[in-house]
C-alpha cells in the first residue's frame, strides 16, 4: 500500500529523437491519490537522467511543492494546493534512463527509473 | 529585450471552480526563447498565490531547472537539458493572484503576475 | 510582534578585503524564537548579493530548512527539528549589499539588508 | 581523486544531549577543495537524519549554491563566491545517523554517513 501510493510515476514518449523537445511527467499515487495535507504530503520530486554509457547522472530538476494548506487560522485551511505532479520540457543528445526520487515527509524517499531509447518512424529516414 | 526574454509568462484558466484541479504553466521566453547554455540561463521558477483579500502570499512551488549542459568534457556538452518552463496542478478555495518569479544567473529577478477569477458557465447553476 | 520573529538578521563583519572568505549567518528571530511546527515554521532562507553598482543581484543560495516534526505517529513527534539559521562562507570581488529572504509557511515573505564595505587594517598597506 | 574532493564530511559534536541545539558542518573538499567555477561546481548538499530503529531517515534541510562566478560579462566573472560548506543547528529527541548528499554538477551524486550517540558526562547524571 505505501508503495502504491509513493513511487514516482515517470511518464514519456516512447521514443524520441536527438534535440528534439519532448515532455516528461512525474506523478505521485496516479493510481491511489497520496494525502496532500498539512501533516503528510510529498515535499518535492528530483528528477535526474542517466546517459546511456555515461559515468554520472546529469540532474534535470528539482520541484519542491510547498502549498500543503498551512494557514494563518490552522493546518489544513490554506485556500491553495498543488498536486505532487508536474510536466516538464527536455531535450537530449543521447538516449539514457529517467530516474525519479520523491520525499514524503513522513515516509521518507521512493524512487523509479524508466528507459528512453531514441528511434521512431521519422528518424529511419 | 532583456525584458521580452526574462519575464515569465503565466498560463491558467480563464475561470475555474473552487476545489476544481487546473494546469498553471509557467514558462520563460515565450516569444524570443531564453537562452540554456552552462554561462547564462534561468535557474529557477517560484510560484505563489495571493487569496483575494489575504494578507499574505502562499508558496505554490519553488522549481529549479539544473541540467544547462554542464559535462566532464566542458561546458554545453552534456547531453540533457530542461527548458524553463512547466506545468503543475492546482486548486483553490478562493480566487486571487499568481505570481511568478524567476532567477536568470546573470540578469536577475523577473517577476509576472496573472489574476484568476472564479465562475465560469457550470457554476453558475 | 510579527516583525520581530520573521525579519532575517543578517550577521557579516564590519569590513573584508577582496578575495578573503568570510562567513555570512542568517537567522530568523533572533530574539523571540520563530515556532518551528509541523503547522508554523520557516521554510526557507534565500540569500542574495547585489555588488555596489551592479545592475543585478547575484544569488548565494537557496537554504530550505525541511524538518518539522511531522512523523508516522502525527504532528511535532519527530526526532528531528533544525531551527532556521545558517552559516555560509562567501567570498567577494567587490563590496555591496547581501539581501535575505525568508518565507513563512503561513505568514508569507520577509526581507532584510547589510551593508559590506571593503577594507580594515590590513587593507591599509 | 575524484572521491577525495567529493564526498561530504559531516562535523558534529562526539555525544549529544536530547533536545540540546548542536551545529552540523557540512562541506565538500576539505583536504582539497573542490572547484567552484560556472562550468565545474557543487551545486547543493541535502542534509537527512535517519532515526535509530526508525523506518524512515527525515530531511533535515536541502542547501542550494547558486553563485558560481556567472556574470554578464562572461564565466566565472561575477564578485560573489560560496564556498560548498554550511553549518546548521539542530536538535534531537533520539540518536541516529545523518547523512549527506551532494551534487556535483559534472560528476554527480556523492555521500557520506555520520553516526551520532546520546551521552556525554553531564547526562550521565
Amino acid at each position: 500500500m505505501e508503495e502504491r501510493i509513493h513511487v514516482p510515476l515517470i511518464e514519456i514518449p516512447a521514443q524520441v529523437r536527438a534535440g528534439e523537445p519532448f515532455q516528461v511527467k512525474v506523478s505521485i499515487g496516479k493510481e491511489i491519490p497520496h494525502p496532500n495535507t498539512t501533516e503528510h504530503h510529498i515535499s518535492w520530486i528530483d528528477l535526474y537522467f542517466h546517459p546511456e554509457g555515461g559515468r554520472f547522472p546529469r540532474q534535470v530538476g528539482r520541484f519542491a511543492f510547498v502549498a500543503h494548506g498551512e494557514a494563518v487560522s490552522g493546518a489544513n485551511q490554506a485556500p491553495v494546493y498543488a498536486d505532487p505532479e508536474l510536466v516538464v520540457t527536455v531535450y537530449l543528445e543521447r538516449p539514457g534512463t529517467f530516474h525519479a526520487m520523491a520525499l514524503c515527509n513522513i515516509h521518507g524517499l521512493w524512487q523509479s527509473d524508466e528507459v528512453l531509447t531514441f528511434g521512431g518512424p521519422a528518424a529511419a529516414n
